[in-house]
């Protein structure tokens, strides 16, 4: 194994420590933990030969220069807050793995046609505003000024804990990038599903990221005593869910590609000897192709109409979210799969089911992503592992791509 | 109208304003509003004629001599507490129009061949300490005496629950009734269900109490992320779930008389972008034949096994409760079925679907009980509600049946 590698390894542990709860890994945006992290991350991007800097939202960027100070910049990296009682992997591994590219740089004495920028997004899990992206969408100049309003869970606004993170509300418009010096956004992030884990590789290249539709629906029965409504009085809520349920799951089975989950459910009363009254769920339904997404969701409230007929349940349903796919640079994936390829047999494109940073850079600069096998497909979650050999094998292909990078540039 | 229905409405009305909670109906065991239920019940049981006390446990009973002191006694009544957030007849119904009874016994300056006891029982809906028919349980002689280290939700036990509102746990074995003095036990309570309303009627005649099995299942899939997991490898516990829930629906309307309720369901970990790892429901299931309900139990345990073979989930259940049914005495049910059809055009014969008093009384004493029509079968609910028309007529049945007791004893 590489010292690389187990340095990679030791930084991800040493984030893990990192946390806004004892005995669990929660850092959620402009906290102390993410000050102490953004802190430590710093000092290692200085070690690199970085220049570093925190933009107006709290974004740590460290900046390893090009040939010429006028060079486009490719940038590279994650997110560094996590969801509550997280794994390690889910983002650290993304920026600590683009400071391990610039120090090979470093150790090299290689300057390249282009500057990279090592970025730590301060948001993309969303769990202290319900507001995901925060970090890119302020890099994209797609951040909504009226979310600076939101309260968290203790009343404070994102505009005060932007402030006492040290940022500059007034000034997020401003730090937006300048789509013309960026180069490139590539993103190595943990696969989060268990598709490399089957096939046996370290590393795919994601040529999308998937559109989503979230839906809520309320499916209003009657509720009624459990021992004494008859069988064919009833009007059971739970009943009618489970039926659609079953109807979504067939569905996304037959569909390739195609990913539907009911996630959620509430019913009241709840109570064993009660017929349920009102059973509320979520729908997510996912693919890289937002025809079929839409499919899906038409099929999907056809299935709604035909239970509401024939249960006599009322059956409300709410889009929460509608998000399209988007597609990953071809430019930049067929790079990232040349580099693959020269370290693994074979190198699988992968749609990516998550979101990611990587989705909202798009909106300004050609994306690329690295994803690296995850023990089980397992994320957001402690057991959330990888191994140190797939971290060589990514970082290989990352300071390969780099390298092509540069020929083809230059 | 007759003043006496008029009367019991009244007195309904009064007691639903006896609450340990503002702005809703719910009187536990034991509780300050139950004293005051238990004092004001008892003054006018005392009106009526009667000499009034209270148990061991704190029942409430008043007693209507007969011609003789050595005389049998007919018990009438039912309970006093409530579930939280009641509705006012579920329980009172029973104990004022008891009263009723008596006061036409006095009114008319009547002697019966046997005394007339109206009980108030303290305990049958069980919320205080999940532990249900305490009242009719220390009549009949099943008391638990371990169910008095029960702990209410603020840690008080049973035993000083009932010290403190002035009973004596200590005499409870004692309290019990001696069934050679008891002649019968007769309750009058709402249905809690649509039968009556459908045909048109006031009161009807239960024939059995049905027995009933509560079992719970919990389904042990894999959690994993919605938007990454393909279908093809999801273990997913809710879709398991679902496909339990509608079996069960399923043979339930197959299955004459069958009721099989899912009412409480909990999903973890319940995130709309999470695939359902474990979901645990409840199973109810009632009949009046015991041998039907243990078949259906039987086979939704091969549903089960289907299920988890089919799935990949584990599912574990739990048998929590299994209770027979209780016939109601044919004699006693006769006598009311003459009476109630001097009243009206039909006096159909019911199962009830719900436990009561009487299936514990029944331990000891023929029982019988007289449903009264309540709109839309709702229970346990402020929405509960009887007509005045409706109680007069079971009150005419009352009479008429104790007349006639009286006249078959005699």
């Amino acid at each position: 194994m590489s010292d690389a590698a187990k340095k990679i390894m030791q930084r991800i542990n040493a984030l893990a420590k990192i946390s806004d709860e004892q005995r669990q890994l929660t850092r959620t945006f402009a906290s102390p933990a993410m000050r102490r992290a953004n802190d430590t991350v710093a000092s290692w991007m200085r070690d690199a030969g970085m220049t570093t800097r925190a933009d107006a939202i709290g974004n740590l960027i460290g900046r390893y220069e090009g040939t010429s100070p006028n060079a486009k910049t490719l940038i590279l990296g994650s997110h560094l807050d996590t969801v509550r009682n997280a794994g390690k992997f889910d983002g650290p591994l993304g920026v600590i793995l683009a400071l391990a590219c610039v120090e090979e740089l470093q150790r090299t004495k290689c300057r390249l046609p282009f500057a990279i920028e090592a970025v730590g997004f301060c948001d993309e899990e969303g769990v202290r505003y319900q507001s995901t992206y925060l970090g890119s969408r302020v890099l994209a100049g797609c951040f909504e000024a009226t979310d600076l309003l939101r309260k968290d869970a203790s009343g404070v606004t994102m505009a005060d804990a932007i402030k006492a993170f040290g940022g500059a509300p007034q000034k997020i418009p401003s730090a937006k990038l300048n789509p013309k010096k960026v180069l490139a956004y590539v993103e190595v992030h943990i696969e989060q599903g268990p598709v490399l884990e089957e096939k046996n590789l370290a590393v795919g290249v994601v040529t999308t990221i998937a559109g989503q539709s979230r839906i809520k629906l309320t499916f209003t029965g009657k509720a009624g005593h459990a021992g004494t409504t008859p069988m064919s009085l009833r009007q059971d809520a739970l009943c009618a869910a489970a039926e659609f349920i079953l109807a979504v799951e067939r569905y996304g089975k037959e569909m390739a590609g195609l990913v539907a989950t009911v996630g959620q459910i509430q019913n009241t009363p709840n109570a064993s000897n009660v017929i349920p009254g009102e059973v509320s769920i979520s729908l997510d339904v996912r693919h890289q192709r937002d025809a079929v997404r839409r499919a899906a969701v038409k099929q999907f409230q056809a299935v709604r109409n035909d239970i509401e007929k024939e249960r006599r349940v009322k059956i409300a349903s709410q889009v929460i979210q509608e998000t399209d796919s988007v597609p990953c640079s071809l430019a930049i994936s067929n790079l990232l799969q040349s580099s693959a390829l020269k370290k693994q047999r074979s190198a699988p494109q992968l749609s990516s089911g998550a979101g990611h940073d990587a989705a909202v850079m798009a909106q300004i600069t050609p994306v690329g992503m690295l994803f690296v096998r995850c023990k089980g497909g397992v994320s957001h979650h402690p057991d959330e592992s990888v191994q140190t050999s797939d971290v060589q094998v990514a970082l290989e292909v990352m300071n390969d791509f780099i390298d092509s990078l540069a020929k083809h540039h230059g």
